[in-house]
């Protein structure tokens, strides 16, 4: 559905409008969040998600978390080879200047590597502050279950094949809440290089770390207006010749990604007073319920921080789509280059 | 909360905004409900919250359905004193104008009664034509359970205790779904004369019918503007001398009513062409999920339609209430009279 709230409300009237919206529901909700000792039932989670905020589940207990030691992803993945994330600065899927200072939404280049290799590349890169590159396993397009795992098991080959006996395909609580099967299901490993850029998704999303920590930064779908969503062409990471360096290389033929301008929210300055940011950090054992449309910001620390993610589908019925767009905001967004 | 968009965005500008909600809404949901074969599981229940649309639900048993004839009533309620909605038109809490053509928001004159003169009177008013007068058992009040029930049951006296042990005091899959336990649960008692105005509730709402049927005329929270509300001076029926006859009597120092200025949205033209009505009807044994927000106006046939409702207080946290209170419109309600 395309959202043209400008055909009908002006630009700065529908930032008078969302920044009114914002104001209600923060008096609403406040910037708390709940914390659970244990997972809830089916009903109790599908409460959860009518609310729609954030909440921290303790107990959930699946085998990777007292299997996944270094030397049992070894054993376990031996030369199977990985697609790894390499960028200069650990930011994939983030705003980058080119050379000449022109801004890009910049993918990764990718790499194919063993968890060996995958291992000691993150744990030098911790210990010696490497500055050349640095690698983040975050290929998230259902690298353990996609949605095919459902359909038809067979045809879902994955590069972690060996380790979906330590993985649920799916959370009980909350395939019977929201009743459908998860769309993806991902796991995540990296080290404090590793940042994703702000950003909502079109998913109610179950978060678990199995090592090191995650730090979350959130706001809400009525904040999404303090973070500066402009348009950037976009570009991917590449290597010319044999130099080991990533330069910005500009796609052609490819749309114009619209992206936060927001490259660090929790630097001071970065958001305006009327956002409420949330920080959660995540031990291991701990898994968050992050509802959809919620932006966030994620960093880690530990050598080898290693999360899982599991994507349900969002309700497309009843409002709460149509409010996502609302939103979003108007259609006209500019580009992130006349700012600059 | 009080909702005033005015101080941000002008009347004209948040109805535009609001035809553009409402069209979305329409363009992603239809005009189509949902219909159960049995009663859902809590979690299902939950799934159908969070949608926020009417559903009709078969096959949910309670023991007033197979007992509750003329006779069993009249045995069980016996002298009992029961409070009656008495108006001239059947028209209780609703718009009506005084013999000047002043309009008002009317209370009925409340009549204590036997439920052998009630059924009396239903009867024959509905064979008659008497049109003197209206009987409308209507209190809502909680008159079978209040939330006083489920702190302190003996706290909680109604004229129809004798017909508590025929009508559950919750439902199992509502409760559970919803973490709490109803705040009223009431009976009705009327007939084809009685209707009740187009408004909508700060509830979620079960409502099962008993005997007789029960023909819903809805409308979405988005479509709240097409029902032009306006503010009413408050009134009551009230009788003069020995007459028999109702006159609408103004209430000194009561705040004016904000109520919908559409007196019969089935008639053509009482609707602009952007609402979308659902036209439901409840047959004996049916039960409707009427979603908190959602506008309903309600016809009955039979001679004696006997209903059942459960209402859950909504869920405030999350976007749910700042969105319904952004429906609702601007805080600058005109007055009902000025139009006429």
């Amino acid at each position: 559905m395309t959202v043209d709230l400008d055909a009908t409300v002006s630009p700065s009237l529908t930032r008078d409008l969302l920044k009114w919206i914002s104001q209600e529901y923060h008096d609403i909700n406040g910037s708390s969040f709940q914390t659970l000792q244990s997972p809830p039932t089916p009903a109790e989670f599908a409460q959860i998600v009518h609310i729609s905020r954030p909440v921290v589940i303790k107990g959930f207990q699946i085998p990777a978390l007292k299997r996944w030691t270094d030397d049992y992803l070894r054993s376990k993945l031996q030369d199977q080879p990985i697609s790894v994330a390499i960028t200069p600065n650990g930011r994939a899927d983030a705003i980058a200047a080119d050379p000449g200072g022109k801004l890009f939404f910049v993918e990764p280049f990718t790499e194919e590597i063993t968890i060996v290799k995958l291992l000691e590349a993150l744990n030098t890169a911790e210990q010696e502050s490497d500055d050349t590159s640095a690698s983040y396993l975050q290929s998230q397009n259902g690298n353990i279950y996609s949605s095919r795992s459902f359909e038809s098991p067979k045809d879902d080959p994955s590069e972690f094949g060996a380790l979906r006996e330590d993985v649920p395909s799916n959370i009980p609580w909350v395939t019977e809440a929201l009743g459908r099967n998860p769309d993806a299901v991902n796991i995540w490993i990296g080290n404090s290089k590793g940042v994703t850029s702000i950003h909502s998704d079109p998913y109610e999303n179950i978060y678990t770390v199995i090592r090191g920590r995650k730090h979350f930064t959130l706001l809400p779908p009525t904040e999404g207006w303090c973070l500066r969503e402009r348009l950037y062409p976009h570009a991917v990471y590449g290597r010319t010749d044999n130099s080991k360096d990533l330069i910005v290389v500009p796609s052609l033929d490819s749309p114009q990604v619209r992206w936060s301008s927001v490259i660090n929210p929790d630097l001071p300055g970065s958001l305006p007073p009327e956002a409420h940011p949330l920080h959660i950090t995540l031990e291991a054992g701990d898994t968050l319920y992050l509802p959809v449309g919620w932006w966030h910001y994620v960093r880690q620390s530990g050598p080898t921080t290693i999360a899982l993610n599991w994507w349900y589908d969002a309700e497309v019925r009843g409002m709460n789509w149509v409010l996502l767009n609302l939103l979003r905001g108007t259609g006209n967004v500019p580009s992130g280059n006349d700012e600059t």
